[in-house]
């Protein structure tokens, strides 16, 4: 079955092809000028931060649905070597990692997704090889600062999770941002609460836990990518498995927003944010407005990379 | 040959264990206040942003020297694969990578080096095993944000480059601190650049630049650690692959300056920065402090992370 | 809870640390000798083959229940890659895995297992660190190559699988050496047959599948350890997760085959053994023994390996 | 520069394509009977064996010249510990590996290779992706068993090791043949010794060492791609690093060997075979024929293997 017409419409609507150019690779991210980044910095006033990552660890959220895409599993080169065979001078302590770049709190990047072809910007799809992605790739963006908005949809409806599968609609964002006293505004980074990372919280995290915080969850929908273009928003990241709800719309709508974002709108994405800490102060001092630094790792070629994102206030 | 007395007696002269408690587990980073940070975020003037990693990459600066700390290896799990079967629907691209946590810019955490028994504040070196470090790890280091200072030794030297194996001394800091009119302060991360990282920016970088950049090396010298202390310094890094400068002193005292760093202070560091293009513009505007972030990937029990640090003018 | 004395005893009756000097580091293997390979090689009568290895995929047998023990993840280094740049010329395809060594079909070599300290041949537990297994390491076995018997115990029992948690007896082992018309005699491979392993069968084989195939299984039980110590068995493999029955005995006594076998005796085992079609054969032609070459993989230090063992008849 | 017509001349010439049907996927190993298994198994009259691999060690050969093609890089994840807590029960001891399929003793499978969009029967390159070879993967080859032949060039022409880029003819393989008394027959699998590994006996292995091992190497030139072909041999292995000599012939001819061998005839080819002690007792028993099993690891889609070979006299 294949997209439907709305879905194409919508693709047009928001496209980004070429707004930067032919040789852009970061799209939305262009939203961000030294002079928003002068005022992200302005909106540190106390100086208290938050890391939005969860723990990476070989016990971590991915339960095998998809194989290949491990947990961070980081094992040991070395333990108190001596490295001149005396323990009483310099012993050595080292480690190492395996893990999927999209496996714990990571951004997507815009070459991370495509469909009929089609891939950001208009670059042919074979850009991307086994050697990653030639055109695209995660380390194309530089740097990834700035002004960052939490639009905490559970808080705002009441609930500590949305239902699974409740699907976010514009008039919550807007009532979200209402509640937030504050205007998205042309660079900003979105981050959007569920709730859904509070199970994350459950201690010891049990496969049935992981399964739960998987799927089914709530997220954004369809219509929300004109929210998000109109906006004129750098990046979005949330607090789920998928960003966008799931499962939520037929077959053929196999994560829509995902090709929305990052194929038409070059928008980078961001999935499994804690956002846990941050929304409780955030509901405490009333400021949803802050500083973000979630800048990726330099993966040459990557389509993703794990992240661990700094929120200052 | 025992380590040699005045090491023993500076290791007493600039010892922190119990400072900050018998639990504390990050060290100088406790110096880091929020009135630190907001401080840091006030250093933002421009908005212009320098990442300070060099590339991930399989074709990375370790050279097989140390089998086990291998460059980052990155893969790929899917190329535009159709999830549905249908490839006019959402084609998935996903990686993953394999890497030394040491092999690129990077942090050592307090559990990556021991000797004679000692680990950072007294715990038992027997709390590192093969689940890495439960005292210690990085993930312990909540975020890593300051204001950071740049002591660029060789702009000051008049040199593109120190020579290789050039010990930097107190007289090096003070003096390059005055030429970039700043005063280290309780709480700042302090960023050296022995220009050793200019290396990299050849293209194609060959074996033996890789084996040039990696030694001899300009660095740091024991008598600085005196000068840390005593400015109370919450971490610091270098453009090296060692830090400290090597080869400079006899066999027994084989990085002598990690142990006093990390065993003894509990002093975070940092290497193989690349700091040519924020030197570059440093030198430029005249402005050698700025806001840092780099906070740790969350690895728990990791004795060491990856960084992309993140300057911010 | 300890561990009861008739395990002790056990242990005692069964022990062979020194039996074959202080530096032996294989136990059990060295009762294969020159002799007893050259009649493994006279049971070679058809010439037919049998690979007795699972397939090693991302989509294997670990479920996630033991992180890190990760299911073989094989990825591409090269697709088609004109080496010369010019796709007429050569193009390479190369490729790299990351896995448990004890993932799929492997044997559990000499140091895999210890308890109170102990280890086979009373080498320090402390033998084995960040590098490995400095003693009884799996490549201390130069090569696994013997005459081999199926004890067919779900054939003799008249089902395609034994019940799970079917503890096989001594009684068991000699009636199926009875059906077979073997005698198992020193030196000889005993590969165990519960029938678990045809759930592998299972065409796609989905998580409640590999769930049901891990635990609980039939297998074998502490008293069989007589019964392979008088025989002088070298090794021993099972097409099950855990070679013996589990669960099966209290807590305390937690994989209680594994430390008899292994540390006790010195008998390297085998698991996750695929032996349908082999078993299928022997009961066609009435023959239960056989050829085989089971060596492990020079793994330096290791304390498993991943195998493909071949049985020839 | 393309290839030349001599080149292509013998590409048809030697052609087998077809040859064992349209779905065939393992060419020359399909010239194995169960007859010759049998013959094959009648090589064994000593019961005397030998391991051909090299040791997996992240101290292997490979130098960094082919990044990502990484060292067998072992890492442990248990050591000693205790599953209930209690180190007086079970302790449990696992390791993992990651490394390059291709970084030590190995088979190039028929996928490894292709050149002008050819690939082994004609499939369509396309068929390699990054789920790896859905064609000829190296697991479509079930055993690989048969008498193979030793022919010790190196020993044949009265030397330790064969002049670096040392081109072997026909002609020698002929008088290595006839040195060894034997006949090449359909279905053999044949060892090429020019004596490279002999430099991997040095201890320590020195970096220098490794290279001088890598490149250049005596190997086997194009027009023994003939003689391969008139006996009808199922498999072919040396002990360097390229199985052909190299470099030996102009740009344009980059290892034209394999193509020959892998796309052309479907051969599967070793590489790093260690032959030493093999050779020494050939030599000593004038016996150059023998039982070998190097049946793969049953990667699926894998385009190539470690293998420890093992021939048994």
């Amino acid at each position: 079955m294949p997209l439907p017409d709305e879905f194409h419409e919508l693709a047009r609507s928001v496209n980004n092809w070429g707004r930067w150019g032919a040789d852009d690779e970061i799209g939305t991210i262009n939203f961000i000028t030294p002079e928003k980044i002068r005022q992200a910095a302005q909106q540190v006033t106390t100086g208290k931060t938050f890391a939005l990552s969860i723990p990476l660890s070989k016990d971590g959220i991915q339960t095998g649905l998809l194989p290949g895409r491990i947990n961070p599993l980081r094992t040991m080169l070395d333990i108190n070597r001596p490295m001149l065979g005396d323990p009483t001078l310099f012993c050595n302590t080292d480690d190492m990692v395996v893990m999927g770049l999209q496996s714990a709190t990571h951004w997507d990047g815009l070459a991370h997704v495509s469909y009929a072809g089609r891939m950001y910007n208009g670059y042919p799809i074979t850009s991307i090889d086994s050697d990653g992605a030639s055109r695209c790739g995660i380390e194309k963006i530089t740097t990834l600062v700035s002004r960052a908005v939490l639009l905490d949809v559970a808080t705002l409806k009441g609930v500590e999770r949305l239902d699974p599968g409740y699907p976010i609609s514009c008039a919550d964002l807007d009532a979200a941002a209402e509640m937030a006293k504050v205007s998205v505004t042309s660079g900003d980074i979105v981050l959007v609460r569920t709730g859904q990372a509070g199970i994350l919280d459950r201690k010891p995290l049990k496969p049935k836990d992981k399964a739960e915080y998987a799927k089914p969850c709530a997220g954004l929908t369809l219509e929300t990518a004109r929210w998000f273009h109109q906006r004129e928003v750098a990046a979005v990241a949330a607090d789920n498995f998928s960003l966008e709800v799931y499962p939520g719309v037929p077959n053929s709508m196999f994560l829509p927003v995902h090709l929305i974002h990052i194929v038409e709108m070059g928008m980078t994405q961001g999935q499994n944010w804690y956002l846990e800490e941050l929304a409780a102060d955030c509901a405490d001092d009333g400021r949803y407005s802050f500083f973000l630094d979630a800048t990726p790792q330099k993966f040459v070629g990557g389509v993703g990379t794990m992240v661990n994102p700094v929120a200052i206030k």
